[in-house]
């Protein structure tokens, strides 16, 4: 059976391609936000009409964007949740909560830095990753059994 | 994966045409009660029998037709909801409320003089629009994360 | 155990005062949204600051009110929605939908003229009813296993 | 019925208390995390033995924490979280997401310099709202239907 | 805390009665149907109007009485279902199959010659019982985890 | 999408294979449980190996039974419940409650006879037929919307 | 509010004493399987009747005893699973899984030679706790926040 | 359609591949956790970094093997779990109750030496086996409702 994967989180690096192209042959069907940073932004009043408030612009497309990720989240088997080392990325650690609600395996994917800052988030999750190989490597494991060598990984 | 999308509400245009060919290319699967109105009022007695009190003929339909439109419902990832500008329209809002209790993205379809009638529908909804097109490009920003330009959305 | 008894719908009348004054002595708790026509149409803007736009002010203002009525359907045990003779009503629907879509037992309270508009509704329902009288019957019954002699309802 | 009230969130300020005096004679039972940092931080350690490693210093204090919150949240009518303007705060975060997925009803207690970078968090609240005694008017409207006239409101 | 107990099926004895004083004393809150026969059968057109038509006068009887009886199967702990020797019983084994989906514990109390006919219901039980006081000693011991000597019970 | 429909109950008539005809060319999975009565008696000691006690003959055999019936009617779109005229048909009964619970759409087939007997299941049920052409153009409307016409119906 | 916690597991050493008895104040509401070895072993037969296969005495017995756990286990928010250093206890490991399926906080209580043979189910506990003052300790910090000093709980 | 089995337990012999071969040509799909001993106990440290403390070593590996295992159960028609005759196998009881909560059809397959140690478990199953093929002929008998002739199966 294919495994559900969605992608959440920073947006402005290709850590999804890292993953995506790391995985490449297993049995994966990726999921991920909008990640186009204007559309995600702007949909809603591109699509509902323009609102003289930004808090009101910013509602409308926000709304627009869970039809989508709350959908993926849903369908998901795992959630990998990457935070990077800007911004507030609160999206991102309620992605995290809503997974653990709905009782998804949860894989955080975060810099040593933010490791006292997301000890609640890693507390929920099944694994902490430091880099995108370590979750290609998770899903490997998870669907085929198979490890690299641990000289292998160490040296790669 | 295909997203399922269940059109309830008014029957006496051609809004569920209209979305479903400006969806078209996409991969979506569209649902709806019978809008066949004099069979959607009948199917009860004329496949169970006759009834001599108008309240159990339409009992009997409203039950059968009850028996497809909650699975679609059950099984929608997106619920719109139309309301026309005439009838009282109650079976869409109550189609509504069963989505939002089931927390299916709802996306209402109404026409700008009920704005004020409809306040607690349309604070259940993720989207609320004005016309099909609208519909339209909110399912494809969901399934493909494109934008029609703003300026040709305006021209459109 | 007490039965807990939510009455939604139509707030013109004082339909909810004769419920609960037929059913003094009962164990039952009602709850009911705002009555307050104005608090309930205003709470949104007079408490998180005035919009501008008629639809925000409404929108505010609905979701203030739907932390009330969503928890009072979820805690109840019996779902009353009265339709009056005026007005769309269609958060009395919504309501009615909400509550099927739980699996609470319904209740309706609605006049002869809207039989046909309400088929759906009344096809959810445990019960369909005319006046308040029979829901306190009907609650009455289901606490106490009692009837009123038939002969005696009448009169009453 | 009592309501339950979870006060999620930021622990450097006085909000709670505010909240909980402002609240004073309405039917609520406030619920909230330890609040005292250092316990919170070190409980893990303290009582079940000490790691050499941050991460699992941490971890297990994180742990014992969501035995906590965790429950706190699943028996709550409203989670109110609360972003201060210090600090990464992903916990709020992931409580609000957690409290979405389980379908509570939200009420967000941000600074309006965060509004843009809570967008998605601030879609799935019935409330945003800017200081505790909001949050109050928001609590006593839930229960009583009362509101505060706009004046004095705005005097007060 | 107080074990709710639902006592369903077989009306024409006096078993519950016989259940309810062999457990007195014990932290036990039953639940019954209507055990009055006439008042059963007529509450639909006693309360809400005559049907000419047999079917929709039991219909609107069977449907008052779901109110009462589908809460008290969801709010038990355990649900006794009782098959006498006569009649066709269907609401008893609908009343099993109801509580069985649920998840709820389930306590057969049907005589032996009914051993065969009632083998899926038997499976799908915790106990199968032969008379009422078997059935309190099973509540007896799931509360107190006491049990009468054997032979004590035997001579009983 | 399939509409998947267990057909439940009486399997000494070949009222399975009217249905799965009459059904021809719709998009319809049908599911049974096995119809065999040597085996469907036999299976738990067959091959779980003999018991002394029938009861326990049986328990066995119920068992591997419901490892079958449970999980269609957890799959099930529509579940059809058949009474015929003889036995106690317990186990048609109990399937009926297990998919009310589950929220499954309900068809009871079953003589008029019955109709009193049958009053708390017919209650749950969203449609009540006679024979099973009546349960195949219900099949054919939930799918097509389409109606024969009164007249073919009748002479048909 | 009150928390409930459920003792499971080893029933030969007085460790469910000594942890009430260290949670003496704390407002908890305790609950366990029946602890009476002979009892427990033998209920099955004592109220239902001798069996004379093994398999059977022991099947009705874990049934009856089922109704007790498997009850207060879902009402239980914290579930304490006790692994003794005899006997294979896959009760206490089953209860473990039930528990964790259920979303349950769960506490592993066990001694640590079987730190390896234990890991998937400490992989599923908020705790793993080596003695039952350890547990007492959790307990108190989840319901008051307060630490017994670390020296003292050094000490003590 | 397809069942979904899940072999849960022993990994020491080749059950699973009789299991598989035996069901050759039946609609199963089998899932199972990784078997291969190294990679199972290793996975953790292997992927995400070396921990000098066994616990935390094995705890890590055990996270990251239940992604796969949850999800399988999760997905699982029909959830065997094996006991062998060594070790705790205390992962193969918690799986045992994990599959209990959460409705799936259990056949445990187990020595009879362990009947006693296991009753618990046994009570939660549909069906309890003592050799592959046994475990084989319910497989075929749910999905096709065929029996090998009881002379056959005892010779074979």
């Amino acid at each position: 059976m294919t495994l559900n994967v969605y992608l959440s989180g920073e947006i402005h690096t290709d850590w999804r391609k890292q993953v995506a192209e790391g995985a490449r042959g297993l049995n994966i069907a990726f999921s991920a936000p909008v990640t186009d940073h204007a559309a995600s932004g702007d949909c809603g009043v591109a699509i509902l009409g323009p609102e003289p408030s930004k808090f009101w612009h910013d509602h409308k497309g926000a709304k627009l964007n869970a039809i989508r990720t709350r959908r993926e989240i849903e369908m998901a088997d795992v959630v990998v949740v990457r935070f990077g080392d800007k911004y507030k990325q609160w999206n991102a650690a309620f992605d995290a909560g809503y997974a653990a609600a709905l009782g998804k395996a949860l894989i955080v994917l975060s810099p040593p830095e933010h490791q006292h800052a997301l000890k609640e988030v890693h507390a929920a999750a099944l694994a902490v990753t430091k880099d995108p190989r370590q979750v290609v490597e998770i899903l490997r494991y998870v669907l085929t059994g198979e490890l690299l060598s641990a000289g292998a990984a160490a040296v790669e």
